[in-house]
């Protein structure tokens, strides 16, 4: 009998981003991945749903932490603080992360079917992060502006951190949020 | 010799939303698309690559006016005047279609297909829209933010315009923006 492996994901993780870094998205097979990774294709599917699941897989976890953030953002924190510590709990789970993140975002960046996919779940995470603030009795449309508002902060931050591969995502984040706000402070 | 009908572009359109709103999206075909209409399935395909681009076809024409109205703000207006003079613009392309829109509207929310498409037609014009500012001499990332921004808030406002079924698409950005602003100026 097989012996479980439990770091098999992270194996076809590693061997996935690797793979994809060098020949590109679209020419690797889940074949290839399972070879590199050292384990069966059934292995892979016992993992992953396809190829592109493996660069997704995180984003639900992502969301989860997101969410939870927002939801222990101490009562009388307004929209934009609240939203603020939800980006800040992100960040940290992702610079935990960072070689993965970098490697990711670069495979991500140059495939444009996966930049479309990227796109879709930034939105989601702000249905959520909007969801988040509408049960913390924030009225719409300030509930939703505020989460879109901070997805584009997020997205920006996230886009500057990942291609200049530097430190500090939760600080970039918190450089963009005191921009949006200089900016929205301009003369009407 | 058939008379060319300049018209037929807007009869298929008509056809095909009302199809679409009867039957849902998926259930629709060209060929009865075509039939509604009145006119050939090769007539339809000279004027629409397929049934999804009766619903987006429109979008390269906003986005043109929404860059032409960046592009003609004042050179004395900071990052969100222009931003909010370039979203003015669309709204006055979109008041005048409210019909279609609202309809559209209807349609692309009832598929998460077209949801989806939607998301990243508006990150095409969020792109443009940062875009444009860096033309007027915005640095990054304050462009993108600003811009990111700004769909936001138009995001939020047509939303509200499309299932509330009500005038002034202006009016709603307008109070939008107002609320972005109150949002961020909430004390850190």
């Amino acid at each position: 009998m097989a012996r479980w492996q439990p770091d098999s994901a992270l194996r076809l993780t590693e061997a996935a981003l690797a793979l994809f870094g060098e020949r590109g998205f679209d020419d690797v097979t889940v074949a290839e991945i399972a070879e590199r990774a050292g384990v069966t294709e059934r292995t892979f599917f016992r993992h992953f749903a396809d190829k592109r699941e493996v660069l997704f897989a995180g984003g639900a976890m992502l969301q989860e932490v997101m969410v939870g953030a927002a939801a222990s953002t101490p009562a009388g924190a307004g929209p934009l603080e609240t939203v603020a510590a939800a980006l800040d709990a992100m960040a940290g789970v992702l610079e935990q992360r960072r070689d993965f993140a970098h490697a990711r975002h670069a495979v991500v960046s140059a495939s444009p079917e996966l930049r479309e996919r990227e796109l879709i779940k930034l939105a989601s995470l702000g249905d959520a992060l909007a969801e988040a603030l509408r049960r913390r009795g924030v009225a719409e449309p300030a509930a939703s502006l505020t989460a879109q508002a901070g997805i584009a902060v997020f997205h920006v931050a996230f886009g500057r951190w990942a291609s200049e591969r530097s430190d500090g995502l939760a600080r970039l984040i918190e450089e963009s949020l005191a921009e949006l706000r200089a900016l929205t402070a301009e003369a009407s």
